[in-house]
C-alpha cells in the first residue's frame, strides 16, 4: 500500500463519481472513471460511457490535450493493455507523456490483469494502486463478480409489508409499496444486465420487466428479461416479450421452445422440473451479465437464497401488514433453530415516500 | 388560536422537555413542565416529579421566588383548579402576581378541564392556550387515552426478523434482537404505567417483565405487570411475580385464584377461554393505567388488533431472516384483499445497534 496525499483522494473520489455515470450504459464493461490533474488543478475529466466507445482514459486525455505531459492520472481501474474494441489505454497514457498513474484497483479481467500497470511502468511512469479500493469494488461488484466468480452479482428486490409479506394468499399484490417506490425499482433495474423471474410470477402477474424512467431521462440499455420457466407453461403471457427489452426464457432440456421471432429460448440443466440455479447464474454470466435483480415469489427467492446466490437484498417496506395468511418473503430457507437464523448487514437504509428501503447482504 | 411570538415558543419548547423528565415517575398523574419568564430571560423552570408531590408550576414559582411578579408562566398543561393531594396551581400563579399564563393545551381532567383558566382569568391574569399543543398532547398520550377514552394507550413491542417473524415455530425467540435494542426496551417499559403479557408468552419464556436499566441510573416506578391468562394456567411459572414489581393475573370467572400473597388477582368478563379486551383496558384504565406496554404472541397482538385496541407498533427488526415456518407477527388479523390492507403511519425510524427501530401508528 501506497502513502496517498489528500488530493489524491480527492481527484480518485471524483473519478469514482464520474464512472458511477455509466452505471446504466457500460454494460457488460465496467464502469471506470478518469481524472487527470496537476496538483489540485483538474485538466481532464472522463468516464467509459458505451461498450465499443471510447474508454474513460480516452476522454479525459482529449479534453486535458498537451496538459497531460506531466500530470497525474488518476484511473478507478487498472488501464486497459489489450486491442480491445478500442486501442490499450495504456499506451495512450504514455503517449500522452502523462508522469504518474493512480489506481484505484488491478482489472481482473483476464486480458488486463496487472498487464496495464506493467506497460506503464515500463515506459519509467510512477504507478500506484490501491487508493479507494473497496469503494471502486463496490463500484463494479457485477462485473468483478463475473470475472472473479463466473456468475453476476444476485440482487433479489421485494416489496413487502411490516409483517414481511410479499403478496395476499391468493397472489394479489397490487400496490403494496407507493409511487415513489416503485420509481425506485426502475433505477435498480436500469442498472441491472437483467431482470430475472419465475414462471409463477409470470403467470400471477404478467409482468412486462422493463424499464420505465418516467419524466427522468437518462439513456440506459434495456436489461435482458429472463424467465425461468422449466416447462415453458408460461407462454401464454406476452408481457414479458413486448417491447424493446429482449427476452430469454430458460428452460428444461426436454421442453419444447416454438418458434417465437425476437425471443430467445437456452435449456438449461435440472432435475423434476427445476432449473439447476447455479447454472443459470454460469450462463447468464457467460453472457455478459455483470448484475440480476431477481423479482419473483416467495418460492424463486428461497430456493435462489438455498444455493447460496443470493447477494444483496433490496427490499422496500410499506407501513403496513397484510396478516399471517398473506405470503412470505422467502419459502423454503430451513431454519428450525435461533442458531441457524440468517445474519445479514444492514447496508443502506432510507424513507422513500412512505416506505422504507432497506440493502441488506448477507454477513459474510 | 393566539398569535405567539418567537420567545413564547422558546419557552414553551423548553417547558415540554422539563415535563419529560418525570415521564418514568409522574404516573398516573400527567408529565407537566413549566417555564418563569421575563422576556427571553427564564426566572423559575420545574416539572412535575411524582404523584402527591408538588407540581411543575410550585417548583418554577419557589426558583422564580419575587421575580414571578410580573412574569409570564409557560405551562404544558392547564393549571389545576382543585385541591387534591396539592392546593390548586392557578391559586399559587395569582398569588405569585404572574401577569399572564401561556398554556400548551386545556387539562381534560374532570376536576380541572377549564377551570384552571377560568380562575387566573378571573384574578385578571391573562391567559392564551394552544402553542405547541399537538407536542404537549404527544407528551401526554397516554394521560389523555386514559381521561378521553377510558383506556390506555396501548403500545404493541415485538423484536422481528426482516421476514416479520418473532419466534421459531417451537416458540425459541432468544435472542431476534441485539444488546442494545434490548436496552432500549427497557427504556420503553419504564415509561408504561403497565406490561401486559399473555398465558402463551408466560408458558413459553418465563418472563419477568421487569424494568432493567443497567447502569443508567434514573428513578422509576416499576410497571405493574399484567398476565392475561384466564384459566390462571400459568401460575407455574413464577417469574412474572418475583421482585419488586407488583403483578395482577386477569382471570376468568369461573377461574379461582389461589392464595398468593403479594400477587393480586381479578376477574374480567369474558367468553371461550378468551378475555374481554376492552373490559381489560377498561380495568387497567380505572386502576389509573396510562400507557400499556404489550409484550406478546402474534395471538394477543392479532387480538388487540383485531380489537381496534393498538395505538402504536414498536418494532425493533434485525437484519436477519427466520424463514416461513417461523412464527408471524400477528395472527388472524383477517385481511384477504390488498384493499383491507391495514395501513400505518411510520412515526419514527431509527438504529439501535444493528437493528431498526421503527414507531408506527395506525392511519386514522
Amino acid at each position: 500500500m501506497h502513502a496517498f496525499r489528500a488530493v489524491d483522494h480527492l481527484h480518485m473520489a471524483q473519478a469514482l463519481r464520474l464512472a458511477e455515470r455509466g452505471a446504466w450504459t457500460t454494460r457488460p464493461n465496467p464502469m471506470v472513471g478518469c481524472v487527470i490533474a496537476h496538483g489540485e488543478e483538474v485538466v481532464g475529466q472522463g468516464w467509459h460511457q458505451r461498450a465499443g466507445g471510447p474508454h474513460a482514459e480516452i476522454f479525459a486525455l482529449r479534453e486535458a490535450g498537451a496538459r497531460a505531459r506531466g500530470a497525474t492520472a488518476y484511473v478507478t481501474l487498472e488501464p486497459c493493455a489489450h486491442h480491445g474494441r478500442t486501442p490499450p489505454c495504456a499506451l495512450a497514457l504514455i503517449d500522452a507523456g502523462v508522469s504518474r498513474v493512480v489506481a484505484a484497483m488491478l482489472d481482473p479481467f483476464p486480458q488486463v490483469n496487472g498487464g496495464g500497470f506493467t506497460l506503464l511502468r515500463e515506459a519509467g511512469i510512477e504507478v500506484q494502486d490501491g487508493l479507494m479500493a473497496a469503494q471502486a469494488r463496490e463500484l463494479n461488484h457485477g462485473f468483478l463478480s463475473r470475472i472473479e466468480r463466473q456468475r453476476p452479482w444476485v440482487r433479489l428486490k421485494y416489496g413487502m409489508s411490516l409483517d414481511g409479506r410479499t403478496a395476499m394468499a391468493d397472489g394479489e399484490s397490487k400496490w403494496i409499496t407507493g409511487p415513489a417506490a416503485r420509481a425506485d425499482v426502475q433505477r435498480w433495474r436500469a442498472r441491472a444486465g437483467a431482470i430475472l423471474t419465475g414462471a409463477g410470477t409470470v403467470a400471477a402477474d404478467d409482468p412486462s420487466l422493463t424499464v420505465r424512467l418516467e419524466g427522468e431521462g437518462g439513456e440506459f440499455l434495456p436489461p435482458l428479461r429472463v424467465v425461468l420457466d422449466a416447462r415453458l407453461r408460461t407462454l401464454g403471457r406476452p408481457k414479458v416479450r413486448e417491447g424493446e427489452a429482449p427476452t430469454l426464457y430458460l428452460h428444461a432440456a426436454d421442453a419444447t421452445p416454438p418458434a417465437t421471432p425476437g425471443v430467445e429460448f437456452a435449456a438449461v440443466p435440472g432435475h423434476a422440473g427445476r432449473l439447476d440455479l447455479p447454472a443459470v447464474m454460469a450462463l447468464l454470466a457467460a453472457r455478459g451479465i455483470n448484475e440480476v435483480q431477481v423479482e419473483a415469489g416467495a418460492g424463486l427467492g428461497g430456493a435462489l437464497w438455498r444455493a447460496g446466490l443470493v447477494d444483496e437484498l433490496l427490499l422496500y417496506q410499506a407501513p403496513q401488514l397484510l396478516g399471517d395468511a398473506a405470503r412470505p418473503l422467502l419459502s423454503g430457507i430451513g431454519i428450525d433453530h435461533m442458531a441457524d437464523a440468517v445474519h445479514l448487514d444492514l447496508h443502506d437504509v432510507r424513507q422513500v415516500g412512505h416506505d422504507l428501503r432497506l440493502l441488506l447482504r448477507p454477513r459474510r
